[in-house]
């Protein structure tokens, strides 16, 4: 059976041992990783069964990872990833929504056959999947072990792409631009809205140049009219009216990886505030990034672009910006480093953020957003589509 | 602005009453409501929110719920719910993905605003965005508070679905039927796996008879070859083969309500061995389903299936069916009653269930499964494709 993998043995070796090497500086002598972007990262592991609990454990000692889920799923770990067959553990079926046991019980057994039951245990105590309760059965089926946070260590292991990453990062920044192109061409005055999120899927899977493309971390989002002012609702049926904006959030994904965009369509001639707000946010991407090389820190990116606004009036409270890489839903950003205030994490060339730089005013509001690479030569768009309010007249 | 809520007042105040009777039943002041399909049903909120924290609270002596989350999104919840402003709380963005502070924080500071802080609050110990980090915060904000695991009560509570509901499910049967033929009518040898697929997106959200569809909470999963032993893996560009098994799981989903459903085809002439499984999944589904009355257990509808398989020299282990209904990605599954072993839930009219027939086998598997609603004349099918293996020869 051919799955084909997106990067070869080298790069999953590389990336195993950088784990353990912060393994060792945080004082872990296993991690037990959750998020399913993570497990892929270590693994290749691919498949939509992270609705039910799942892992990926390193331990210190080992240069194989474990993978550990359910039984019906360990099939799909032998499919996509390289592990020996006895580094697959599937757990027993009846475990699945069980209202009393939980699967973790079973991953605490492993633990102690192999070993490690007085481990020290990073666990990612914030991982989306990592719930509550999946944490109290490990903390009570590992009674001597000293169970920890380990504080995204694998996210932040992630956040230097490297150069067969930025592959699939410019393959997806390249489906994405022809994604929101054919959005664009899709949108006039009397479309009903989900007609355009159709054209949007279709365009995002099929993909460019032979390269498809994978689901996305989010569905796509529109918003339409007074509600641009809000960033996260989806489509209804209602046709676009005249004399409107429009907001689209979308991304494309290459084997996982992210390229997230955002823009404004103003159907009709804009107001002259609408014309503003979107030329100011234009002159503030361009300026941020340009000052996103080595070296810079994130939080001087975002004064950067946050002077523009100011001088002209506005001001962005939210964060205006966010690391993405590989991932899966709910979210495409790593949960890392953020373009706010505070942030002092330094910049690296490599490293890819999503300029997400979306204003919210009152009653409306515009974003012309850039996911980008840091290079020596300021942040490089991964997305070619024209960067301005679009007018549809 | 119109975004239409697909129920009237007396729906949403009848679901209410009847959570505030099962929490006065389970002991609970106040319970605290992350997953995103209770917070749904419970108040109308909808929007691609729920990878940051957020709630619905429900107080035993309140009319009205309170929405709690992203300042971002509180205008989400402005324009989707009829809740009043004073129930609307923002948290403040710097808490978003935050290394020390969490949202949370400020929800236990508004548990004690209102006089709460002594309550006994019943927690989603197992939703899954509910994650172990915020579940700590929510323990060392409120500690005079008795919190402990509500034990999916709002689940519960979705399980016996209204007309009104049962209106979006047939509907949503409609979609995802059509989806499912155009996916079939795709479907040929050298197509490849992602073509397929962009198909069944546009599709999914085109809709039918001017009901639009919305995102699924799982992607559409795609099995080929030796790949239809194992049930989650997604699609690659690779082109489908001559003489070769496909299995496909899709839903549609119709405001948030999902019909899931599963078909197998074949390109080329089937062997006898993978024909005869099919046709007795057939036969055990239209048995299990001729069982599926008010009344029935869970585990007899199941025992009823798993006969006609034994019968045939097969066997299921996992378990053949969940509840469906409202549903947020990563899962369409309810998470409450299962058909399996064990499970004694009595089936009452208006029940949902996907009845999830794949056997999958050493090599290869097939299902040909069916959502259905409970009714006094055995289970109704919500999906009319053609129930019997596909062949494309």
């Amino acid at each position: 059976m051919n799955y084909r993998k997106p990067f070869d043995a080298a790069e999953y070796a590389r990336r195993l041992s950088d784990v353990r090497r912060r393994m060792d500086a945080s004082g872990f002598d296993l991690i037990v990783c959750q998020d399913p972007a993570n497990m892929c990262w270590l693994t290749g592991f691919d498949g939509w069964s992270f609705y039910t609990p799942q892992a990926v454990l390193v331990h210190r000692d080992d240069d194989v990872p474990i993978w550990f889920g359910r039984a019906q799923d360990a099939k799909s770990a032998h499919f996509t990833t390289d592990l020996p067959a006895e580094n697959i553990i599937g757990y027993s079926e009846p475990l699945v929504h069980h209202p009393v046991d939980h699967p973790f019980d079973e991953l605490c057994d492993l633990i102690v056959r192999r070993g490690w039951g007085s481990a020290r245990i990073g666990i990612e105590l914030d991982a989306h999947y990592y719930t509550a309760r999946a944490h109290q059965h490990l903390v009570r089926g590992l009674p001597n072990a000293a169970l920890s946070d380990n504080a995204g260590l694998v996210n932040w292991a992630r956040l230097v792409k490297s150069e067969a990453e930025l592959v699939l990062m410019r393959e997806a920044g390249q489906i994405c631009s022809r994604t929101m192109n054919r959005a664009v061409a899709k949108i006039a005055p009397g479309v009903p809205q989900h007609e355009v999120i159709a054209e949007v899927y279709h365009a995002q899977i099929t993909g460019v140049n032979g390269k498809h493309g994978d689901y996305t971390s989010l569905c796509p989002l529109i918003q339409v009219g007074e509600g641009t002012s809000t960033p996260h609702l989806t489509w209804t049926d209602e046709p676009l009216p005249n004399d409107t904006l429009v907001m689209m959030e979308i991304a494309a994904a290459r084997r996982h990886y992210h390229a997230p965009l955002t823009r404004t369509i103003h159907l009709g001639k804009p107001k002259p505030d609408i014309q503003k707000l979107a030329s100011v946010i234009v002159e503030g991407v361009d300026t941020a990034l340009d000052a996103a090389r080595p070296g810079a820190t994130c939080e001087a990116v975002e004064a950067v672009w946050q002077k523009v606004l100011n001088r002209n009036g506005y001001r962005k409270e939210s964060r205006v910006g966010y690391s993405i890489g590989l991932n899966y839903p709910p979210d495409w950003g790593e949960r890392t480093a953020s373009l706010r205030p505070g942030d002092e994490t330094v910049l690296e060339a490599g490293m890819c953020f999503h300029f997400q730089s979306g204003v919210w005013l009152d009653d409306f509001g515009a974003a012309v957003s850039e996911p980008f690479v840091v290079t020596d030569r300021g942040g490089e768009r991964l997305c070619d589509t024209s960067r301005e309010l679009i007018v549809i007249d």
